[in-house]
């Protein structure tokens, strides 16, 4: 009998999720039944939005259950299939467990392009954060020519393509993170006009209005919280802000208390909303054809960081939140 | 030599404006040059955004300097004049001083079409305010027939023509306001669904979610503050904030906190959109035509609250924030 290694919710954390927060249990390997197919994972996408999903609490994606198997974005190869559109060593994409193996109807999977870019962008640049990049900042955003747009969370999977598609938009680029190391990636390779860390300055405020001579026209905020209130207060009249992610909140549960915007926001008619990716499912084709083209054309670049192995995909999670990563957070499966 | 009496700003108040705020003083009687007309106030819009004025901050309304008269919104009639368009005698509306004689340019007053509706409803259900109505709501709330859109400051004169255009896009109406008397007009007399008085709810956020079943679509802020807090919280997938006012927060210097709820607007895909009725110039006719037609069909009714003598108009401007007024603030100057 096979085995099939998962990693469960074993319980939902109360603030910072650590180690007791995951199980790696051992199970039997499914077999598929009618239209399904059976796939062993190669790369799982590692996400922030991960950590709301711990939490018991109504939103775009259902809250992960306990004693079962966290999901996320995932790369795959068929082993077995009951399904038409699939054979058996096809590369495909979808939401897997957490496991080496996951059992899912062939209508929840897409096969993969291996033609087109590098497999693992399909879980970044032309996949679920790209797109977040793409459509928060142009349908939301709505950058012009010669605006300032300033991107928190920059040295993330989305926070570089944000910064990116607004230097091919032609604007000035300002990125935001914790590390020294990222943000000169940002300024020497991707291009990015000025950069802050957030944890060396003394006053945010202060810097960010030095970093913006022009004021602010686009926020795209991945962060929330102190970074967030200096940069809204820095906006110009109708500026706009695609609200993508509140990582510095995502550990606390709404107990935060922060300064009181709205006046601001109506003095200077600015426009805030929050949003996700699939929102937009209509326009996934429009946004999927942009980005692979901007990266064949080396526009966008990427950087990933990549652990091995199931076991380490927990922590991996957790270093989101410690800011571990540069760009994208995979984990790879061995055989 | 004729004698004028204008209001002027004597000081910048520091939180909540009183007597020592307001100056009035007798100044010579100006006379028109060329271009130039004279008018003679009959009436003067009162309105919330006039506090923020007093102080010295950039917004949409260029701050009252001290030692000026206040400006506002007002209708008279034209005394004398060296503009070939308007003739002694004509009734014009244009931004006055507090004052019983202004001269301003031809080109700074409007005609008023004396047939068209009451002449007063040109300084608000006409005019400025209905017209933040109706394009805060319709523009930015985009409310569809079934849903529950829910007012804040619902008794004020840009709250009762949401409330009422709400109605005629079919939705269900939830108005807030803060005195029985104000609330029980709104309900027996405008059709609004449902109404509550926060002043006298043990939870407002308790209380909102009972009285909207299927959560809110549509939030029109005319407030701030709690009762802001929690219509956010109840708003549902798309939900969306026209914040047009913060009238809880004008009497502070931005010191205020209050909850984060970015993470909320974010799981829930919220839009929240400051503006001001300028924001929408290019669409002024059609607005004014659709609430002139609204007007006349008996769909919008209105309540003024009207106070005699340009020396009671300092006090009727306090009144605002002490909720005195129900529905538009006007100050009436005889002869």
């Amino acid at each position: 009998m096979k085995i099939n290694k998962q990693i469960l919710l074993a319980k939902r954390p109360e603030s910072v999720p650590d180690a007791s927060t995951f199980k790696m249990v051992e199970s039997q390997m499914p077999v598929p039944k009618e239209n399904e197919v059976l796939v062993r994972t190669h790369y799982l996408s590692v996400d922030p939005y991960m950590r709301g999903r711990m939490k018991n609490i109504k939103s775009y994606a259902e809250p992960f259950q306990i004693g079962k198997p966290l999901t996320g974005d995932s790369i795959g190869e068929v082993i077995l299939s009951k399904h038409p559109d699939f054979s058996i060593g096809e590369m495909v994409i979808g939401t897997f467990d957490w496991a080496e193996y996951s059992l899912r109807d062939g209508s929840e999977l897409s096969k993969i392009n291996l033609n087109e870019a590098p497999i693992t962008t399909h879980l970044h640049v032309t996949g679920m954060t790209g797109l977040t990049a793409y459509f928060g900042l142009l349908d939301i955003g709505k950058p012009k020519p010669g605006e300032t747009v300033v991107v928190s969370g920059a040295a993330g999977a989305v926070g570089m393509v944000v910064g990116q598609i607004a230097k091919i938009k032609g604007c000035r680029v300002v990125g935001i993170a914790g590390s020294d190391e990222k943000l000169k990636y940002l300024k020497d390779e991707l291009g990015f006009d000025d950069i802050m860390n957030y944890k060396k300055v003394q006053d945010i405020y202060q810097e960010l209005d030095r970093l913006c001579p022009n004021g602010i026209d686009v926020y795209y905020d991945n962060v929330g919280g102190e970074i967030t209130d200096a940069a809204i207060s820095l906006l110009n009249f109708h500026g706009r802000v695609p609200l993508c992610g509140q990582i510095s909140m995502l550990n606390s549960e709404n107990s935060e208390k922060g300064p009181r915007l709205f006046t601001h926001v109506i003095r200077r008619s600015i426009l805030l909303k929050g949003f996700i990716y699939s929102d937009y499912q209509d326009r996934f084709e429009e946004g999927r054809q942009a980005l692979a083209e901007w990266l064949m054309e080396g526009k966008i670049k990427y950087k990933e960081t990549i652990v091995e192995g199931l076991e380490n995909a927990p922590d991996a999670l957790l270093g989101l939140f410690r800011g571990d990563n540069l760009g994208k957070q995979l984990v790879r499966l061995g055989e």
